[in-house]
Formats: C-alpha cells, sequence, structure tokens
C-alpha cells in the first residue's frame, strides 16, 4: 500500500524542461468521478502548479476553474503563468491539456489565479457558522452515486439536506450541510480547500428530487483561511453549505461556504452547474 | 453632443488584421473611475469581445474578470480566444493589455467566459427578491466618493445600506439594496448585466463606517438572463443586492444580485476586493 495521501498523489506534478511554468501529471483514479476525475482535485492540481511555480508570491486568494471538457485517464500538462506580478498581488492564468485520440493537445481546463501577501487588517465575519450539532453526533456515510471512487476519499456526515432517496419530484430546497474532512487524515491546505469547496453533490438532485445528469462548468473560490490557521485546523471536520439560487434553462448556480469547526470562515465558493431538462 | 450611448462607446471594438480574435478599443473618460475605468466597464470590454468574436457559440453564462492592473487612459487592445467549443458550450480566455510609458505591452486584465447554448428545461428561483418599494418611491441621489465620473451613468436609488455620511466607525452591516438602471436610457443586455454587478460601492466602508482604500481584484459573475428577458426589460430598473462575508488580513468578499423589477434574478455576482488597513 502506498504511503502517499491520494491527494498528495493527484497533486504530484513534474517539472517540463520544456519552459518554464509547465508541469505534467497524471490522473488518478482514487478520485475517479463518472467520466473523469473529481472537479475538485482538478482544481486542487490547477492550485498546485501555482504554488509549485519558482515565481509565486504570496498565497492564494482566488481561484476560478473552468471545466472544458473531461480530463481522461493518464498524463496532462498543466501550464501556469504568472501575467502580472504587483507589489503584494500576482494573476495567473492556467490552461490543462491532454493529447486526444489522434495524438493533437486539447485543452480540458483553464483556470486563473490570484496569489498575494497578506498583511495583518481589520476584520469581521459576517457570515456566521450555522448552529449544527458536533460532527461526533452524526454516521460517516456514504453518499452520492455509488461507484464513484471520490466519494471514498472523504469523511462526509450529512447534517441536513441528504442525497434524496425516494426519486420522486418532491424537493423544495436546496440547501445541504455537512461535515467534511479527508478520509485518511491529511493537515488542511489550500490544495484540500480547493477540492473540499467542491464536494457537494449537484443541487438540481436535492431541489427536483430527480436525478439528472449535472456537471459543474465554472467555479471560482475565495481562500479567507491562512496557512497558519490551517496547521492549526490540522486534519478536522470542516462544516460545508452548499444552497442553489436560480435554476433556469440548462444551468443552476450553487452558492457555498466552509468552516472550521471553531467556526472561523475558511473560504466561500460558488459554481455554476449544467443539468439536462 | 454625441449620440452614441456612453457604455456603447466604451463597448466600440475594432477587429485588428492581426489574428483572428484580437480587438482595439480605447479607454472612456465617462465610466472612469479614481485610477482607471470602473471595474464593470472593463468586465462588459471583455464580455464585448466574445460577443463579437465570429466563432462565438451561445450565450454568456459565466463571467470572470481579474483586474490586474489599472487600465490607463487611451488604447488598449483584448484578445478574445475559443479555446474549447464543445456541442452545447465554449470555453473563452482573454486579454486585455496596454503600453506602458516604456512602449512595452503590459496585461492589464484577464478574463474566462463560457457561452452556450441555452435549451428550456425545468427551472426554480430559491433566491427570492427582497420585498421593497418601487424605484418612483426613491430620489435619483448621487453618492459614492465624489467627483467619479461612471457614478453619473447610472441613475441609482438606494433603498438601504447607503454610503454612510458619517465615518465614525459605528457600521455593524454590510448589506446594501439599491434600484440601479442606465442614466441614459438604453436597452439591457449582457454587456450591462456584467457592468451592473459591478455597481456596488466597497462593503468595507459600509461594514466599518470608515472610508478605506479598497479596489475589486476579481469578480464573477452568473448569467441567467437569456436575451429575451432582457428585450422585455428594456431600460427598467433592476434591484441590486450586495453584502459582504468575510472580512480578513486585507480581502473582503462580496455576494451580489441583480432582478427585475418584476422579481426575475438576472445574474448573481461575487467579487474580492482588496481593502487597506
Amino acid at each position: 500500500m502506498s504511503t502517499t495521501h491520494p491527494l498528495d498523489e493527484a497533486l504530484q506534478l513534474r517539472h517540463s524542461d520544456l519552459r518554464v511554468g509547465l508541469f505534467t501529471g497524471a490522473s488518478t483514479l482514487a478520485y475517479w468521478n463518472m467520466v473523469g476525475p473529481f472537479g475538485g482535485t482538478t482544481a486542487a492540481v490547477l492550485l498546485q502548479a501555482v504554488l509549485r511555480h519558482p515565481d509565486l508570491l504570496g498565497a492564494p486568494i482566488a481561484l476560478t476553474v473552468n471545466f472544458a471538457a473531461a480530463v481522461g485517464e493518464g498524463e496532462f500538462e498543466v501550464q501556469a503563468t504568472p501575467v502580472r506580478t504587483n507589489r503584494s498581488t500576482q494573476h495567473w492564468t492556467l490552461t490543462q491539456t491532454q493529447l486526444d485520440a489522434n495524438g493533437v493537445r486539447q485543452v480540458t481546463t483553464t483556470a486563473t489565479v490570484v496569489t498575494a501577501v497578506r498583511r495583518e487588517t481589520w476584520g469581521a465575519a459576517d457570515l456566521a457558522m450555522p448552529q449544527v450539532p458536533p460532527p461526533a453526533q452524526f454516521a460517516s456515510a456514504s453518499f452520492g452515486p455509488s461507484g464513484v471512487a471520490w466519494i471514498d476519499q472523504y469523511d462526509m456526515r450529512l447534517v441536513s439536506g441528504s442525497v434524496p432517496t425516494t426519486w420522486d419530484d418532491s424537493g423544495h430546497h436546496s440547501e445541504t450541510r455537512l461535515w467534511v474532512r479527508d478520509a485518511q487524515a491529511r493537515t488542511l491546505d489550500f490544495c484540500a480547500l480547493a477540492a473540499m469547496s467542491d464536494v457537494f453533490f449537484p443541487r438540481v438532485w436535492l431541489r427536483r428530487a430527480k436525478r439528472v445528469p449535472a456537471g459543474t462548468v465554472s467555479i471560482t473560490t475565495y481562500f479567507h483561511a491562512d496557512a497558519a490557521q490551517m496547521a492549526a485546523i490540522g486534519s478536522g471536520f470542516l462544516l460545508g453549505q452548499a444552497c442553489g439560487q436560480q435554476f433556469r434553462n440548462g444551468f443552476f448556480d450553487q452558492s457555498a461556504q466552509l468552516w472550521s469547526e471553531d467556526g472561523q470562515l475558511l473560504a466561500t465558493s460558488n459554481q455554476i452547474v449544467y443539468y439536462k431538462e
């Protein structure tokens, strides 16, 4: 058995000699979703390329990942480019590519990242953590599509808004709250936070109590946490909350938050999701 | 006097002969902010490059704009590239550049856009419009930083959460509601919606009742409206709502929504904003 954490395995990137900021990696089956890796893992991989780049300034503030096509099995390339470096902020563009069946390199994913050197300032938390019982009071339950590998990489404890058990079109809200941590203990970091921002099953399933094909098209995550906060959290549970806002003509948006167990808002995330019918 | 609407003037892009998707435009003083054009206008200009591109598929779904540096007066270039075109979705990357004082072309802005051919599906609105009195019951009031040109391009009617009149550190919330439309009548479209998503003054001013330097670093807008809805709205008022979520070590995020007067959620938008102190 490998002693490397499955997320760290997914995040393994090799510097290419071809040019600065070009990395090669490979999709891992541990985080496989239905037709490619879990989108959260892909987001984490792209962020990792920025964190590994020799010219990095500061820490991640914002990450937008656009899922242009399913990532296939095997090798991929990620090009991370710092297109503008200011005194305290840095702007990145990223492209993930893979060879198609004809040997032509195709774009599977694009991303932008903003990093910054943060300074201590006044602060306030205007989005209080919902009052819910602690994780120990909930059973760890596998849910979501069966046979999907990535689900097993997380210890998720549903507080409210579970995947419907009866698909009878009876849904009337789209809010899920859950405790989440890596199934195999791992200290929280920016890549893990980027991945966990995408752990929520499609809101449309809950809202309709109907399982229709759905997939994230674009996700944006803002990082409020810093490295010291995450080190202190270690492998502890985060409280995740996700809610749909508008469902219309094939797309809905989801607003999500991740808090530490002691109520610090670590990340806020939004995504737009395709759905059928 | 020009008969062109100031927004249409700002959106004027010329095709460059150099390569497909390369446009040239110029920043206009009508939307000038403190150290460059209003970010909403810049977002609209980048979206316009996609809408003008000969290979466009469908209509805008998602727009992320990263403000890497202030756009200066005069000419700029926008390169819009469709990096992946699927059956019903298309993924775009964009870069806006300007020559610096040394004649070197520098990146001022990056963006990604997703467009899609939408089909009629089931839908639901889970974010109801707040109940507020109609726009006619509020006075049109110029607010925000005085001497900033772009403010005058909008007819904004503050419902709640105005810019503090006393800067005494007494703030205790960060929610603003306002009615907004173009000051000079113009039928709503995707570019106008992108711009209006950014009309809210910095949440940190309201939250602290303290005016500190602040500027949007990255904004993401999801479009729920289609062209027919916007044509029906015409030049009518939209209800905008914006709220800060987490303020910490130099950055806060803002969640915003825009509804038509009859309660249709047209766009949801999030941004991360730098602030000092």
